[in-house]
């Protein structure tokens, strides 16, 4: 990751952190037989949450890697925009 | 919007066109009771069809407005910045 | 459509019309050049609008076609759990 | 869960197992700086997986506890159905 993001990675990580966590919950709800809507209450949290970290890095990318190459007006600048449509269709699930 | 558009506006206006008939032929489904898994097919391909005018208007918007105002690097760049993520936040659904 | 839709079907032809006529309004925002950001929202509108009609038709369809199905408890049961579940991967965009 | 599902967890468990590894193997990446855009690929693999578990446990709570729940024909049929089109609901996201 760009330097940009350096700030935000103890955060981020942080966040994984607690989505470990909740992934192992899950498990344990599972084993434990409970009610399947509490089940998908649960998964729908976990996927709250790591769309937030998808949100961040790509937050972090778009203002650190994607705005050097362009303002540094290189090559690399129509690369950087393609590949960030590409993540942003992606993390919309546009077919 | 910014003049880099200005060349996909007339595609985008066509897709429009086209996705206000699948519209229209959805009423006369309702009208006509279908059956609702038809429907429901039919609604996901008006998603998918605005979808692709989502990432059309976007696309356009990050390689004109956003990488511009990133180049000129005046005020507006940051901003832009912001308002960019806003709306993929937005387009992703990301609560 | 099985007749526990047909009282929603007025509600739905509605909601379609008013679908048709933000769309036609995109197509104006198109052709005069509307702000890249304030079309997204627009969009955005429009795929709110047409999940809620998914909603109603899903809900509908559950209640009507399928609850009857299990109900009768016949050879058809199976198959509209296969094809509910199918719309319903579909409606979540899961792949 | 219902005994339906019974089957299916032990499934489903294993597919948590590996979703822990993978969110894991993301909180690595991020201390090792990684690319964005690979990160976000990642996070992107977890969601699907996250999906396929969501769908998992729908489809056993669909074909096990609501269908159990409409052919008993109780009072409780009604209370099943409209908590799985809240569950659906909030599974596609819809606001």
């Amino acid at each position: 990751m760009m330097s940009g993001m350096q700030a935000d990675a103890k955060a981020i990580h942080n966040r994984l952190r607690r989505i470990e966590g909740q992934v192992r919950g899950l498990q344990r709800m599972v084993d434990e037989d409970a009610y399947c809507i509490d089940i998908l209450t649960q998964v729908a949290a976990v996927q709250t949450a790591l769309e937030q970290v998808a949100v961040n890095v790509l937050d972090a990318h778009v203002r650190g890697c994607v705005a050097g190459a362009v303002a540094a007006d290189g090559d690399e600048a129509g690369e950087k925009l393609d590949e960030l449509m590409a993540a942003v269709r992606r993390f919309a699930k546009v077919r």
